[in-house]
């Protein structure tokens, strides 16, 4: 992604390896956007995951390249150690535990692990096994970054001139290694000419599309507006939206998906007023294993994002955090939830449109041979 | 209502006329809670306008009340002006554009100038008119909290112990000078020894809910959950939520209802899972000259409320505004959306429930004839 700074414009991934020698790996700390570029260093497989469970990095693609990462890591922790390969299936789980609901993350760590499995069985010695790991993750996150090209390449036959588009979350670059997801056709409809708006929905809790989405359009100049969540609602009602394109965390076979918080409700509005509702995730986002999205585990996370709002005090130009509530409120905060399938015009992967359970079997079928 | 003041529970209301003589008016500064019970001193019908603009109190059938005491004030200052009902009538035009959407304003604005029409009319002095408009003004205010009572008494037996009841914005007592709106069926149910749970939305952009909500149910210790306005939908769809009742600002004749912005999204997302959702208001609310919604003005609010949140440091121990997103975004901000009768169960008046737009008719026919 391009942004800018100290003054030039720098293309940029979200997350990527600093130092291959030393494992460290490098990514922008979202939690200071759009506010502050800076950047948080993970030195080794602990601070990786400390950093997707604390938000320095997210975005369910993201950080299922930052699992890989974290894993590569762990590789080079281990090499010395006795419990080689028990360390870096503890470091796994760790890694694993930190965000429940994205599934990238288990699905690629778990591809990476099958790919250490192999080559020890193959008889590979442990520094070789560095190098082949580190191919490993690398190609994975080449392979990320590909799919949301052709998301975008795919999706943006979709987008019309003129059209106005709903956007949920941040499903951009900064959740997707580069590029985006749900904004990949966004950008890409935006290169080759057509003139679009975005309506962003600032996405409470912990407002990525105020501050991750708004940010990248700006850095591209893409028009937009920024809304309430409570605001898309009305937009759609009066036939203003053309199209929704969202991301996703995890997505059922049976084509469920979950998804940031609100989601769901914009589906069915969505639905109510004859929208195009869409969903654009690479095929690691779905779950082999679950069938359907009700047994997809919902991630609960702290009464503070509720009720405290972290933003810009521009009287001393510092970050700060109001409270927005009695500090005695009890406070619910699921941060993801299920869309069924009924509600989605499809889900635009790199292997195209699915529009079908058959066509999920199929894509998800193809990858996974592909893969292995 | 009840709060809690300097160790003492004392019972109040949202605003009421402080000194009849000097027409001074006081109310609860709605601006600084629930972090501080401050009170907010009108001297003069222009000083109640910017405070209806500015949000220090709130709600459409409150702010209808604090129009007629605007033109209480009004009344009291044009005394010695030669240009008696002049002065009178520019200074409700200036309190009726105040906040365009809630129709209670209007509405009992017309009905105390009509009022003072028939009562010059009658040829009634100056001296004795200020003294019958001030008990009329009085009767207004108390047919509106005795019309709240009876919404509570009404609306309570839809409510069932052990309900999880979901609501929106507060439509409470800060709202509707006392026991409130869609508070009031909540309060009688809590009363009368039901075990209910309010699931409160936060109600961005100005977070009525997190701010006035939770804090009034906090002072009457009834159970309650601050959750973000994305996170209704889930709650809803998990089947958690029995009943949803919201307030309004205005009600077309064909009972489509304006309300707080985020309101048509939960009344489909009821509707879509076959959740009763209600919408509590008094007569006043209902506008006989607008036949359907999308005849209804939104008001768009300043883009300061989404940019910007204000919230409690409690570092400082001082109120403070944080920006969320670039000081450079582009925001819409309409505050009121419209939701189609067709997904209202029913609108729970002081005349009963309305179910049918006959309902509505007879309702508003009759309320109307009473109060000529």
């Amino acid at each position: 992604m391009k942004i800018k700074l100290n003054g030039k414009i720098i293309d940029i991934r979200a997350i990527w390896i600093e130092n291959k020698q030393k494992g460290i790996v490098k990514m922008i700390d979202q939690r200071y956007l759009p506010f502050r570029i800076v950047f948080f260093e993970s030195k080794n497989v602990d601070e990786t995951a400390w950093a997707i469970k604390n938000m320095v990095t997210r975005g369910a693609p993201n950080i299922g390249v930052a699992g890989a990462y974290g894993i590569y890591q762990a590789v080079i922790e281990a090499i010395n150690k006795e419990d080689f390969l028990k360390h870096i299936m503890k470091k796994a789980e760790i890694l694993k535990a930190t965000r429940p609901t994205a599934i990238n993350l288990s699905n690629i760590i778990d591809e990476v692990l099958d790919f250490i499995y192999k080559e020890l069985e193959d008889g590979v010695s442990k520094t070789e096994l560095i190098e082949r790991v580190y191919n490993k993750v690398e190609s994975i996150a080449k392979r990320e970054i590909e799919a949301n090209h052709k998301i975008g390449e795919i999706g943006k036959k979709l987008i019309k001139d003129g059209d106005d588009v709903l956007t949920h979350c941040n499903a951009g670059a900064l959740a997707a290694v580069d590029i985006g997801t749900a904004l990949a056709p966004i950008r890409y409809a935006h290169y080759e000419g057509k003139k679009i708006t975005v309506y962003v929905n600032e996405t409470r809790p912990w407002l990525q599309g105020a501050r991750l989405t708004a940010w990248e359009l700006e850095m591209e100049n893409i028009p937009y507006y920024l809304i309430s969540d409570n605001a898309s609602g009305l937009f759609m009602y009066k036939g203003i939206i053309d199209i929704v394109i969202v991301g996703a965390d995890r997505i059922a076979m049976n084509g469920d998906v979950a998804n940031k918080i609100g989601t769901y409700k914009l589906a069915v509005i969505a639905k109510e007023n004859n929208i195009p509702f869409y969903v654009a995730a690479p095929l690691t986002t779905f779950d082999p294993k679950i069938p359907s999205g009700d047994k997809i585990p919902i991630e609960e996370r702290s009464p503070e994002e509720i009720l405290y709002v972290l933003g810009y005090d521009d009287e001393t130009n510092s970050l700060r955090k109001v409270r927005i509530s009695l500090n005695t409120s009890k406070v619910l905060n699921p941060v993801f939830d299920i869309t069924p399938f009924k509600y989605i015009d499809g889900i635009i992967t790199e292997a195209g449109i699915l529009r079908s359970q058959a066509d999920i079997k199929n894509a998800v079928k193809n990858f996974m041979r592909k893969r292995d």
